[in-house]
């Protein structure tokens, strides 16, 4: 019996960076690592631990100083949930640099065991009642304003017709907007402006809070009127996006935010890749969208970062939903046509700053972006 | 007004690489990151939000390609708990390269916010009733082992005077030892044992589970008669600590895991420092002790690295107590009056492979370990 004769193995692949020489032992270490956690010969063989112990699978030299290696894992390693998945495929070796994650294969076995997202591009097309184009997403900003502030820039986002307004994520529950009082107003607002526009946007509440508060401020967003919620899984844990989508009761939207999650993925030669983390993991969460700084705007993801996320987005994933790649970070108005070139129409266009520069004239603004979005 | 003026200010310094001349630039930018996250000709001079704006308190060139900006905020953008501490600090500026936190100090007002360790070092010593040399920790595993297997493991531990006994971060809700089962046989074992030695060994039970089990899994294992409980913050989210560190009614140690941690250290140009990581916030979310790969281990953490994080669990922070450094990763028996020396008796020190190497005489090379430890 080998971990790849046990039910639901899965395999990661690690990008070693140092002397293909060293790929072979640095591989063999980590398969110890990430499961059993015991040199080899203190695993007595035969035993269900040894079969435990990830398997090898493939080594291929990239380069001079770079190895892949992929490892193989029994699906017993994880047993239940994500926060033990995550711990499989890179617990104790994201404390070693030179290990990168860069690839991550799930049986539908191993899917299966997760709600996934809820709704996925389609089902967030049907509630939006937009089923082709590009859908355009802004932030309500800046922290400091109070709730009635924040819900007049969300009124004029939806009378501009922007799809998906959402809260800016670091708006909590400060004094100067406080949760209820802002999703409140924030849902109110967007409510009366589609009674004039006759479209459907929908305001996403900030629940990214203290643990124990993080559910009840879902289900309170859903019951003030909000149609989806915004969360960062790097402030509060990526298994809280899953509770959220296994959730029946609150069955609304759900698009993740980057906050604090940037040192996972920043160094090239450590972390875990772009698409794995803000791709295939935060789908396999159970986010409806995933939010990324795009290249070119004040971040450096790089080009191929971001056409990596939106890969993960949308290949094949056991029986998962499809999810929506939500570029971001500093859009300027003038890049939307070439977005949507990239992006294909199946994007979120985020764009905050240079909308919210229009001031009272941000409905227009807001519709001449929509008419290049829908041709 | 500004943010010096608010209440609660608080300083994060960042450690930027790059052109010194371009340092001011990038800490104006981060300071508008961190909280607006607006271009500064969009924020309306004299408004609250002007006031939020992170101040460059101080720019300092260590040298020709690294300058220190310190960052003062005002308490108001944190509002409330640790996920909005954690995202004004390092929220998106995580997602730019050449940018690390390398200090943070927060005053008495903001910790006062938080439980803070609810045991820390002293309440440790209470609960085993080892008034003054260094702890001795070891964890359960292999993952694979049934729970009587590990539940034997743990007896032979505590008979031999072990002090803290460990579930391995792996070990999660697996088949091969359930989550209820595994605790309840470990504790009974620890238990059987004490009561033959009349010392006072305690179990601890991996709780880094799904969100929605966390909590209800914490006070299973303290029903079941575990002393204390495991918990990796990068799997479920470090303000999980700071909820069960709050709870009156759950009560027990907390020990903080670093499993997935690692993407945030191991970059020395991006990330956070480990000290700030697993000393300064893990304490602040209230653990009692952090786990941390010693240097000359099978990790890479420097013996810099290791001495700031023992540092910062003991470091004046508001009013919260100090907590236990706790090395681990490899720690070769021979080592041990090394670590004393330099860790002092305020430690516990986290023996795995090494004490498990011993099989069935693990309870003499354990107590030939305490030997040490006891002067």
């Amino acid at each position: 019996m080998t971990t790849e004769t046990l039910p639901d193995h899965f395999s990661v692949v690690y990008r070693l960076h140092g002397p293909p020489a060293q790929a072979e032992r640095t591989a063999a270490a980590i398969a110890l690592e990430q499961t059993v956690e015991l040199p080899a010969d203190l695993i007595a063989p035969g035993s269900f631990s040894a079969q435990l112990i990830g398997r090898v699978a493939a080594l291929s030299v990239v380069d001079a100083t770079t190895t892949d290696a992929v490892i193989s894992y029994a699906g017993a390693t994880v047993g239940e949930g994500l926060p033990q998945l995550l711990n499989v495929i890179f617990g104790n070796s994201s404390l070693i640099p030179n290990i990168r994650v860069v690839g991550l294969t799930l049986p539908a076995s191993l899917t299966d065991r997760f709600p996934g997202p809820r709704f996925g591009r389609a089902g967030v097309r049907q509630r939006l009642g937009v089923p082709a184009r590009p859908l355009l997403c802004t932030a309500l900003k800046p922290l400091g304003l109070s709730a009635s502030e924040l819900a007049g820039v969300a009124y004029r986002c939806a009378l501009g017709g922007v799809d998906l307004i959402k809260d800016d994520h670091g708006l909590a529950d400060q004094p100067s907007a406080p949760f209820a009082e802002r999703v409140a107003r924030c849902a109110e607002a967007v409510a009366r402006a589609n009674d004039e526009t006759g479209e459907r946007s929908i305001y996403l509440a900030n629940i990214s809070a203290p643990a124990h508060l993080v559910h009840a401020r879902a289900l309170a967003a859903r019951a003030a009127g909000a149609g989806g919620v915004l969360i960062a899984p790097g402030l509060v844990g990526l298994d809280m996006v899953r509770q959220l989508a296994a959730d029946a009761q609150f069955n609304l939207p759900i698009m993740a935010h980057p906050a604090f999650q940037g040192s996972i993925v920043v160094s090239p030669t450590s972390g875990v890749a772009h698409g794995v983390l803000f791709g295939t993991l935060t789908r396999l969460a159970g986010a409806d969208a995933t939010i990324f700084p795009n290249d070119g705007g004040r971040f450096t993801f790089t080009r191929a970062d971001c056409a990596a996320i939106a890969a993960a987005t949308g290949a094949p994933l056991g029986g998962l939903a499809p999810i929506f790649p939500t570029p971001a970070g500093g859009v300027a108005l003038e890049r939307v046509p070439e977005l949507v070139e990239r992006y294909g129409h199946d994007v979120i266009l985020l764009i905050g700053g240079a909308l919210l520069r229009a001031g009272a004239a941000l409905p227009t603004a807001a519709r001449a972006i929509r008419a290049q979005l829908a041709p």
